[in-house]
């Protein structure tokens, strides 16, 4: 995509003209992840022209983010000991908790294993990857009722419209469209039909021209923000902590920025740490990040 | 309010923190002027450290906006004249027609007039600055059914909030808010109110930190934007076609760029200069805009 599709359409742009390329990329529909990189790479190569951290030339609000962690799915037993080993390795004391299976209380057992366990010390969510029905996910809510949950993300499918705007209205935290809310015009629909109270950004789909656009039209609604994980790696990492670093909304909340403790090799010379429950941005200019040559060659796939 | 209020909040950040100097700002409640000329003051600034233009660091779009011009109360001939006087002397090809005036004849004959002495080489918008009822709004749009308008603006109050939404909901041109939506929280209230389906965006008001956000804001509920003037001098009317020309989304629309053609004196050094309709970013970094010190001191008030 990039080099047959993307580049033909930005060749010969400069770097300051992101707005140009921003609208020629969005003349193909789709891709959003072939966009995205090339949005961040221009941003990087911008930063790194002028000297300055891309987090800086977005809005410069702080230099780090703190860092929740995903729980996969297991027995609770498991899952606690998973996130005692997360929480003393690293510091970090927010979990996002997957749920969705079938029956609920395989779930909510864990996620009430967890509050028993570390009592006021964690913070604690839970996102469903819409394997709920709207019903399951209410009866899931009530009976986790007392566990002092941040959010609820994804907990049965958007599709299912009238269940899940039903869920929202009824759930009271917020509530976080995630895959149903890719792009700025999915936010304000998703919003406006009651499907979700609040949302996820995640770089890796929408770069960081379109996600500076989602923040502010999420901060123009009123909603609160959480920065996502796509699977991501530690460029992909990097890139998420740049962006929420950069906004006092994306910053307020743990970012999903973990992900890549679970692979077991990377692009980066220099791997990212996570220390004190918190990742920083890189210092220096751009995204201040150096691949491994080696590495690259190894893993590349063109 | 800038020398006792605002500059100590912001003493000692570097000119990239942009996002803490916004949430300090944010702290004392409106000042929107003084809150806006600090914010450009520090775009300004960074773009000089940089070596790049205002329009580069915000999206770098395009490095022009076509100018629309703005038409106060008078008889229909004298309208004419000075709509031609102005074609003729600086390009310009839209006119906003000031109305609000009793009986409603009064102005929808200048429309009228304006569009048989011109045909379809000049676009029309009127702008009220909410001077009729709804129900006199609704009559004159009804007169001038035929006189292919481009927009309306500010017809009427926006807290006559019923009055206003019934005659936004008849209105077949897009209905400007200007002065009811300033902040990006009032642009959603008003447009989800039904109060408008446009918006004036203001850099006196907004800066470009705000402008930005309400730009995004507004693109994202799928709104058309409007570059308005605060009665801007010269400075002004560079500010707001710096941010103007730096999105697709506001270079589509003529700005409102041409008040200070009435004004007998300025702070630039080269004054400004309109032609073929159009009006330039000054090239090179910041704003590029030199302000004369004779004049500066001539004029300050502090």
């Amino acid at each position: 995509m990039l080099n047959t599709v993307f580049a033909p359409q930005v060749v010969g742009l400069s770097l300051l003209e992101r707005e140009t390329v921003h609208r020629r990329l969005a003349r193909t529909v789709g891709n959003p992840a072939a966009k995205s990189a090339l949005d961040m790479a221009i941003w990087d190569a911008l930063g790194q022209s002028l000297d300055v951290s891309v987090t800086e030339l977005l809005g410069g609000y702080t230099d780090r983010m703190r860092v929740s962690h995903m729980l996969g799915f297991d027995e609770p037993a498991a899952m606690v000991a998973e996130a005692e080993r997360i929480r003393d390795t690293y510091g970090i004391t927010t979990f996002k908790v997957k749920v969705g299976r079938r029956p609920v209380t395989l779930d909510t057992a864990v996620v009430r294993a967890l509050r028993e366990r570390f009592g006021t010390a964690v913070d604690l969510y839970v996102d469903g990857n819409r394997g709920w029905t709207a019903a399951e996910s209410a009866r899931a809510m009530k009976e986790m009722a007392d566990l002092d949950l941040l959010f609820a993300e994804e907990l049965c499918p958007a599709d299912d419209v009238l269940g899940r705007r039903w869920l929202v209205s009824q759930v009271d935290v917020p509530f976080i469209a995630d895959e149903s809310a890719v792009s700025p015009a999915d936010v304000t629909r998703e919003i406006l039909g009651g499907s979700a109270t609040a949302i996820s950004i995640k770089t890796a789909r929408t770069g960081f021209t379109r996600s500076q656009r989602t923040h502010h039209l999420a901060e123009g609604l009123g909603l609160e923000v959480v920065m996502g994980n796509q699977i991501d790696g530690q460029l992909g990492s990097l890139c998420t902590v740049a962006f929420g670093a950069s906004y006092e909304l994306t910053a307020r909340r743990p970012g999903e920025l973990s992900n890549f403790l679970d692979m077991s090799d990377d692009l980066l010379a220099e791997p990212l740490s996570i220390a004190d429950g918190e990742l920083a941005i890189r210092p220096g200019a751009g995204l201040g990040a150096a691949i491994d040559p080696g590495k690259l060659r190894h893993y590349r796939l063109d």
